[in-house]
């Protein structure tokens, strides 16, 4: 039982985890930190936290659980503040969609004013944000990466793992950069792929776009991203981004060599139907 | 009203209009003509079709509509077979997903003997296929492009027109090679994209895709779609794809440049989101 938790950042992922946590009474109290009070009022209304803040002093006071989930860069900024800030007790974790720098920047701190943390990436994307987007059940059945690294007390990763399992989700662990080079291979290269599909065909003459049907739109949906979220998980995990880009393109040269052999097209596209239809 | 309709392959199109036809009562008989028998027993059963046979003859004798719903090459082979066998006063139209040399082949053969035609493309594509996969409402908002030439009679193209529009379709008529380039765009490329996604990722190590959650899946669902039927299409339209294949590559080789300015990339993903969400 979580005597007072905060949560920092009541967008999509932070909001969803309050609906979560309150409708399975698993804090006694939630606080959340807005830049803003405005967009506060209405979780406030519906009773999901009990307190709304701008003053991040004020919301981390004696919470002895601390969900950072505002985006990423905003989140790297916030880290000595919230390090200052938070009671020596508190366990502390975010949602930050890339971890390696994030998880260095919390462990030179860490060598400051020792707290308890571990990084997170709770796996439950949209291309719709904010607190209005938020459902008390979006991490039924998700994914969870906790990034534990050689310096993580075994405890903090159990608190966490806790956590995440009780709101419904699975959860693994990996090491920070590990993490990048996945999310930038399943989810970071999908979105760029796709803002690259809409601009490309929307560029060409004779308006194509008017004809899109629902494969083009499924296969863009994650294109009506937020931008702001998605310029910076592109730009802090621009490394690992450009090597899943290279296999792609190489994979995508690989298949144009292809068009001029029929019978290995077919069957490099069962191949490749076959991996498909077998995501779990 | 139909008195004959003869479907030359059931499969999602074919059997989708069947179905369409059948349940409003568009023609007085529909007959199907298929490779093997066996799969148009599930079609004698429902009572959607009146016949079915194995031979093209059978099949096109003496009915005034004629569908062809094979895939592309298939349609191509069986041309000169239909030319010969149809009935002098049958309206002929396909449904293949690429028509530049469709329609060439068919205008060629209407040297020999003269016979109401016109391409047409439902654009209502799934990556299901085959008649358990078919539904009537299918054509429902969906729209369908035919394709007349300089030498298509215009009471041919009516009755293709309202033929489509009594299934619920929009119909649009455009020359077949703009249709094959605005295909290309909105429907091959992103199949190839998507192909090659799913194969990038699934060649990195680390094995990322056990972490593939929504996005990916979205973004690679078309990818699951027919391989036989999908080397046709490509094959077909290589050169239009490799155009908007050259476009796409320019488009994504931009946005990676952007990765290293910040501000310009986020009003890039903003505009282009912009686009996405103004999709009809």
């Amino acid at each position: 039982m979580i005597r007072r938790l905060a949560v920092v950042g009541l967008g999509l992922l932070g909001g969803s985890v309050a609906m979560a946590v309150r409708a399975r009474a698993l804090a006694k109290e939630i606080v959340a930190v807005g830049r803003r009070m405005a967009p506060l009022a209405a979780a406030l209304d519906s009773g999901v936290i009990d307190h709304a803040t701008t003053d991040l002093a004020e919301g981390l006071r004696e919470a002895d659980f601390i969900l950072l989930a505002t985006p990423v860069a905003t989140l790297e900024s916030l880290l000595p503040a919230v390090w200052r800030l938070a009671a020596p007790d508190a366990v502390l974790t975010d949602v930050g969609s890339t971890k390696q720098r994030l998880v260095r920047t919390m462990e030179r701190l860490a060598l400051g004013r020792p707290l308890a943390f571990v990084g997170g990436h709770p796996m439950a994307g949209s291309e719709q944000s904010g607190w209005a987007a938020g459902r008390e059940d979006l991490f039924q059945g998700v994914t969870v990466i906790l990034t534990p690294t050689g310096v993580t007390p075994e405890w903090v990763s159990g608190r966490v793992r806790d956590f995440w399992e009780s709101l419904g989700a699975r959860v693994v662990a990996m090491p920070p950069d590990v993490h990048d080079r996945v999310v930038a291979a399943v989810s970071h290269l999908p979105h760029l792929v796709a803002y690259a599909l809409v601009a490309a065909v929307a560029g060409l003459e004779g308006s194509p776009l008017a004809y899109a049907a629902r494969g083009f739109k499924d296969a863009t949906r994650i294109a009506a991203s937020d931008a702001r979220v998605w310029r910076e998980i592109f730009l802090t995990n621009r490394e690992a981004l450009s090597e899943t880009l290279d296999a792609f393109r190489s994979t995508l040269a690989e298949l144009e060599r292809l068009l001029s052999a029929g019978d290995a097209l077919e069957a490099e596209l069962n191949r490749i139907r076959g991996i498909r239809e077998g995501l779990p």
